[in-house]
């Protein structure tokens, strides 16, 4: 009969041997590149969170330099100097050498390179291996962070953390673009969005907000979708309009990017990543936003109910010259192309209080107010010659009384390829869903 | 032209009025109960956390009490008294309401009675209105509590918060229970867990955690399955053994504990839950276990594999009446019935280096040693029978030097229901998936 107590208190190795300069130190990492220099060799060694120079002069315990290989686990002791032109500013003289695991194969891509050089099929292929590079660690650690800067912000704005079904009986947003599979015999969906599960739960806690997957399956295969991607969304309740919304989320991208500046430090400056100051955003309606790139830009617009993506990128042209602002709320869309349980504006039903964020050109959010009012969702499905009978579950939300209520949605890969200025949104996902991709 | 900035501060309706009592106060909220008292009426309005008592003695704006209906969202204004025998020490007296949104039926169920009396079937029909019953609110503010202290402890241990694939090209369980679906045309499936990319991203960070969805396609109707559940889990890299991990969960328990403790105080009242205190927490062979369990209860087992539920609740009364511990673990099960990435134990390959955690009667959590090196996962492929070019992705991961790592699943559902003591588990899922439930 053993007794488990509690781990030992977590060290992160870089910050172990800056904190014990000309001291010993031991610490386990797995061998990032070798560097032989004749008399002696510069081993890199790459730890949780950054790589560490040390250096091999001796044989010790029978390992000599050459018997160490890229990719060997090891536990290393020795002697931290610093050293002004190595990275940390700081090296370690290696005193033991114990290797835990070894390779059986030499590296498919050059991962001790500072730039791996592969192009994006490659690195998806290999995936496992390719994410181990600084700068993929880097792109992920601070995707982790505006995960956990976003749910801190939320609660602390009283939100509750809930997580919504995926295997659903109809879709939220309508359309084609749905995976179906076999559920027991049952017809069921992968969830578009946890839209639905969001209404009813500002219903239930006032706020709330998910972290979770959402599943689209467009026939797309641009720089810009996934099949599979992670929403960042929240909805809440007792709002006077959807400016509340709107003001949310202003304040949640403030306090997020403030979060990765404080929690990613060496990763955004070797990302070299530019990430923006946020004070207010500008919110322009969509109606002036089509007048606006007509008169600045001689741009006539040929899409009545969207922004086409050149229109998002010369609209965030627009805002950073213009208004200072690499954010801007697109607002008051065409009600049209809007989903059925948006609010429409009351002034003018044509148009529904919803509204877009651009960011450096690309949408991430698309967010409103929703209907709250059982009359107005039942009217407003009937006009679309919906039927209401399929929504009898959805309208429970609507019958017992619901606040005036609004929410969003922000894809977690897009927020992440915008900030850190990828290329293509593959590169923003850990193992990236698309029409040709499901492997690794 | 407008300009967004940052959202009114969020106040708690409960906590705005406890700090003014004296004076006066605003807030929105939704009738839950009216109580005539011919001269008065008691008007209980269900805010986002907790009910407040008010007063309506007068005619106000023209509403009297006999048009405040169960269900009206309003916003109400009135002055804050002591009153020891109203929840929460207080009550307002009203001197405005305003109606912001009314109800268009009569509440299905008696949403606002403190116990519904209601079955389980009908609480889950209609879900979006039974939710917003006090005790139903509690259930769910607890398990998010869960989650964020989950996130929480895990970040302080220096694991990266990761986001991985739900659609998968193959079950990293095994069997036949799983959900397909059709990608594209192409056959895919839901993931049954997270454990190649945990493994994965092991690799690539050491230590990482995920809150997410799993998918079982298990034909079981019980009060402890669900065929989609939440998944708090973790990977750990660089460990000595199986007992990293193990110190890791209890260092986690703890916390969270700890947590919910601090952060959940109303609803565990309500909920009267006992919520225990981990100190260390005892672990058992399975073999012994077994001989435990013949020697104290005189029970013979016949299954040689695994704990029958019966097994696991026998072992947690000989754990809480002669260990005083509400939890224990039981390692080293047979090596045959654990996962094929499991590592044996090299003092006896017949056991494999894994554990379950079980808590109040019911396993909650199972976890292990991994196989790092390439050679001995490939053998143990063999060794199964199993096509071992179906996992050359996954072999990426101990092709090219991986680290000794374990790790664990915990199901959130089960851990909720242990821990608040509910009979079903989908009394513990907001929305449960079950052989027959896929609405709402």
């Amino acid at each position: 009969m053993e007794s488990i107590s509690l781990p030992k208190p977590y060290v992160d190795a870089v910050e172990l041997c800056a904190a014990h300069i000309g001291e010993s130190v031991t610490f386990r990492g797995t061998v990032h590149r070798v560097r032989d220099m004749s008399d002696f060799a510069f081993v890199i060694v790459r730890v949780d969170r950054g790589l560490i120079q040390c250096l091999l002069k001796n044989e010790l315990d029978g390992i000599t330099k050459s018997d160490i290989r890229d990719g060997m686990v090891v536990e290393v002791s020795g002697t931290v100097h610093e050293e002004p032109r190595a990275e940390n500013g700081f090296e370690v003289e290696l005193s033991a050498v114990s290797v835990l695991a070894k390779p059986y194969d030499k590296m498919p891509v050059p991962l001790g390179k500072k730039y791996m050089g592969i192009n994006l099929d490659t690195n998806l292929e290999y995936r496992p291996v390719t994410l181990r590079h600084p700068r993929m660690k880097a792109i992920f650690r601070i995707q982790g962070a505006l995960c956990d800067g976003f749910a801190e912000y939320m609660m602390s704005q009283g939100f509750v953390h809930m997580n919504s079904p995926k295997i659903v009986a109809a879709g939220a947003e309508g359309g084609a673009n749905i995976f179906k599979l076999d559920y027991f015999g049952q017809k069921a969906y992968l969830a578009q969005s946890p839209q639905f599960y969001k209404q009813y739960l500002a219903g239930v806690f006032g706020r709330v907000f998910e972290i979770g997957g959402v599943y689209r399956a467009e026939r797309h295969s641009t720089s810009r979708h996934l099949n599979e991607y992670i929403g960042l969304d929240f909805e809440m309740a007792y709002i006077d309009s959807m400016k509340d919304v709107m003001e949310m989320e202003t304040g949640m991208l403030k306090y997020v990017m403030d979060y990765i500046r404080a929690h990613c430090k060496p990763e955004l400056e070797l990302l070299k990543a530019d990430i923006p100051t946020i004070d207010t955003i500008p919110s322009i309606t969509f109606k002036d936003a089509k007048q606006i790139m007509l008169d600045k830009f001689g741009h006539k617009s040929k899409n009545r109910f969207d922004l086409n993506p050149d229109e998002e990128q010369m609209l965030c042209d627009y805002a950073k010259s213009e208004l200072g602002s690499e954010f801007i709320f697109v607002t008051h869309f065409p009600s049209a192309k809007r989903p059925f349980y948006a609010k429409d504006d009351p002034s003018d039903p044509s148009l529904a209080l919803s509204f877009d964020l651009l960011f450096r050109g690309l949408e991430i959010t698309t967010g409103g107010q929703r209907i709250n009012d059982y009359q107005e969702q039942v009217d407003k499905l009937n006009a679309r010659d919906m039927d209401v009978s399929l929504f009898e579950s959805f309208l429970l939300l609507h019958k017992y009384g619901m606040p005036p209520h609004g929410g969003l949605g922000i894809g977690l890969e897009r927020l992440t390829m915008q900030l850190l200025g990828l290329k293509n949104i593959r590169e923003a996902a850990y193992f990236p869903r698309d029409m040709s991709r499901l492997i690794p």
